[in-house]
């Protein structure tokens, strides 16, 4: 361990290298620990409490393959201990403040394929926990320690419907398992970051930030979609220390950007990129497990047209008017609906729409144009946990429905601002033929955007105290995008 | 459909556009159909011949999350019919000489979210099938019908030692299933490539050689090893159209080279690269499915040292003579000891060791410093499969024991050569207490190796009617690698 001047930083710190971020990983689990523990021994009694009980994720193969795809570790389990690598279990042991992790007993051959194995004094040092054993040894601790009972996750994830794989272990049955506490305390401890949180995700923010505006600089008609999601990659690692994606990059140009997660298997980035597009560009980069979102839409030629311009303005007045409206006490539905109130205003002062605007609203038209929510809570995950779980539930109204969730705002919750207008086929199709909506249509005018693809304008901020802070930070009016797209430098 | 002239290529042509390889993926899967047809029938009497059906591969979210890594298909699935996309099912029926597939019935709102769906029709321009159904129709199918059995996969992976997954879908206990035919015949079908399976290997191995090229242009002693990795991936994708890498890249400086499987999620690349080191760099794409498995390895400051010219030298030594005695006929078990003879004859000379060097063969030294085998079969799994199914056993020998195959060499295999030589700690001390090893050992000298990592060299090659063809064109002499790390050109 030879500290901070130059060489390898002690075992606690998580670096990349260079000028990347250092985290202080003992640090920031043992604060999060110390925060779950206290939420814990407030909900059980303590005659009730036991030991809380993890299993983290386990690496797969493709199919029958040994190919492994590089490992990401479960969220919940990475937000509890930090452990980065497979097949690990943790605890938590209520009654004596301890934690203690199960490492999986690994051939000496390890050292040969995967290299040199550590000792479980080398986990104590890195991750600051108290004890380290065996897998093989879990069962034999827990029957020494005879806890009353485990405390284990049981829940579903809101964004996805699925639920959290339960604990499994040879010999589970011997031991009272208690499902209720945990799931939403470990949930609550995600949707509220910490500040050592918010510094790793401000930095992903400022890499992802800046490889938005590479792609900016390197974009050009003639060239492929992918050649965009490349450059962007290219930086975030090169650049940032960021191996990973957040997710699959969306770099979707001229119509494609009114699909909304374009990019996958079937539709890989391969669209060339024409004179006279936009290229709406959704991509995230990972840092120490958290993540940025960002999307910047922007006219390949560098020069917005007319109306590329009344499209983008719109959807830029929405992200202002919601950004200069948030802070705690604000409902989340509210500020979507302020969004779509924007984006209508606009697409009604172009031209497109005709009528009442609040009637527009009350007859969901902004469904039509924006199918999305407004946002989403950022994290671990890039829909990130929590969304509905003790907040105010879910609403079936179009557009509205897809929301992530319809929370009041709190101090340190992090999310996404990202309204979109979007000219999908199937949407304004389905609008054209819809008679509480048709009314607002002025149908020559929309006919005239086939094609036209989507803008969204997508920034990750913080709630604080009395407002946001902004972590994004790109090019966002139209003279500062023609500007960049020019060459000119950012910030 | 416009043709080829600038614009969308026709349905049937696989291509990432621009100066990217254009593949016929109708003709292709339509010409492996046909040869495991023919082999079916050769196999299977006319009166027990019934239906091949496969399952495709299903794209899994991380844990609970709505998260899915971008889908990669089942390589059995893909051979056959040339499917990008998550869960469908395909079908040859032996009778009537046709194929059907079956494809997710999806929602409406998938146009929203993932793009216009596509027609049935346009998967049968596309993937030259007969007929296109969707899943929820295959049983009512199967029933009309009525296929005297199923033939279906059942076998094990020999690199993995994991089953192929069982056939699913509701109703199939209604039908006979046939385990034993298929799983052989589509195992051989991957281990001899069609010359439009070796076109396409061969693009994938030329963009792989000059995404190394360019990565050895960059290195600088100073960098992070995933700035190598970040270096070859943007190369492969700007450049190539590869999207995705075929397996984890390795940028391993120093003594983690020593290390065979580096850059995992426990070591991520996150290494400085210092001067005086070398680099050995693991690293190959993907484009329409085939892989690229290349490795370079390169002093970071430009100059071989003669300790590092010592080694590398051996190994390229192993690299030549293996590939100038390949041709049909050859035993693959019989080209890995001629690597280690090699090695073995360079490290004499080098004064590492002493001794009888027929001896140090049968007493497995080799396997000390090549714990890996000579190489393997290559294709759509970059360890590809069939390397032991039909072909002489794996034999039990230290070093030779993690051969993939035995297999004696036929025309249109494509294999990696990649001798290498490591000074792995475990492995080194496991020899020096080792007595049949360790009077083999001038122990200062080895001892002066302490640290110094390891060499692999890499390439691709075809078995031809008389000899390979290698499709791997990067420097390998100390002369071409010393040029290109000066700033040459290459080729």
């Amino acid at each position: 361990m030879s500290g901070e001047n130059g060489g390898t930083p002690p075992a606690q710190v998580y670096h990349m290298g260079l000028d990347t971020l250092r985290v202080d990983r003992r640090d920031l689990h043992r604060k999060i620990r110390a925060k779950v523990e206290a939420a814990v021994k407030k909900a059980v009694p303590e005659e009730e409490r036991g030991l809380i009980l993890l299993k983290g994720g386990e690496g797969k193969p493709y199919y029958d393959t040994d190919n492994e795809p590089l490992f990401r570790q479960e969220s919940y389990f990475f937000h509890l201990f930090g452990v980065v690598e497979s097949g690990w279990y943790g605890a938590m042991d209520l009654g004596e403040g301890t934690t203690i992790l199960f490492i999986p007993r690994l051939p000496e051959s390890h050292a040969v394929w995967m290299g040199a194995l550590k000792e479980p004094e080398e986990y104590i040092a890195q991750l600051g926990v108290d004890e380290v054993y065996y897998v093989d040894e879990l069962v034999e601790w827990l029957q020494w320690i005879a806890p009353k009972c485990l405390h284990v996750m049981e829940g579903t994830n809101s964004d996805s419907g699925n639920a959290y794989a339960p604990l499994t272990f040879d010999g589970i049955d011997n031991f009272v398992l208690e499902k209720t506490t945990l799931f939403p305390i470990l949930c609550e401890s995600r949707v509220i970051k910490l500040p050592e949180e918010q510094a790793i995700m401000r930095y992903a923010n400022v890499i992802g930030s800046q490889a938005h505006v590479a792609m900016m600089h390197a974009c050009q008609p003639g060239m492929m979609e992918y050649q965009l999601e490349a450059t962007y990659l290219h930086h975030c690692e090169f650049h940032g220390g960021c191996r990973t994606e957040a997710y699959t990059c969306i770099a979707a140009s001229g119509p494609n950007g009114a699909v909304l997660h374009y990019g996958h298997e079937g539709a890989p980035n391969d669209r060339l990129i024409s004179d006279g597009d936009m290229v709406l560009a959704d991509m995230g980069c990972k840092y120490y497990g958290y993540d940025s979102d960002i999307t910047t839409t922007f006219p390949v030629n560098g020069k917005f047209t007319p109306d590329q311009r009344l499209v983008y303005e719109s959807v830029l007045d929405a992200s202002e008017s919601v950004k200069a409206a948030m802070k705690p006490g604000v409902s989340w539905l509210d500020m979507h609906k302020l969004a779509e109130r924007r984006i209508l205003e606009g697409l009604k002062k172009g031209g497109l729409l005709t009528g009442d605007v609040d009637e527009m609203l009350d007859a969901f038209v902004g469904g039509v144009f924006m199918p999305h929510g407004l946002g989403h809570f950022l994290g671990l995950d890039t829909h990130d946990v929590g969304g509905y779980l003790g907040r105010p539930p879910r609403v079936d109204e179009p557009g509205r429905k897809s929301l992530r969730t319809c929370c009041v705002l709190e101090e340190g919750m992090v999310i996404t601002v990202e309204p979109g207008c979007y000219f999908n086929p199937f949407l304004i199709t389905g609008g054209l033929k819809n008679p509480a909506i048709k009314g607002f249509f002025v149908k020559d005018r929309i006919k005239h955007f086939e094609g036209f693809g989507g803008v969204r304008i997508e920034d990750n901020v913080i709630v604080t105290s009395d407002g946001i802070d902004c972590m994004t930070n790109v090019p966002r009016t139209v003279e500062d995008v023609e500007k960049v797209m020019a060459g000119g430098s950012w910030p």
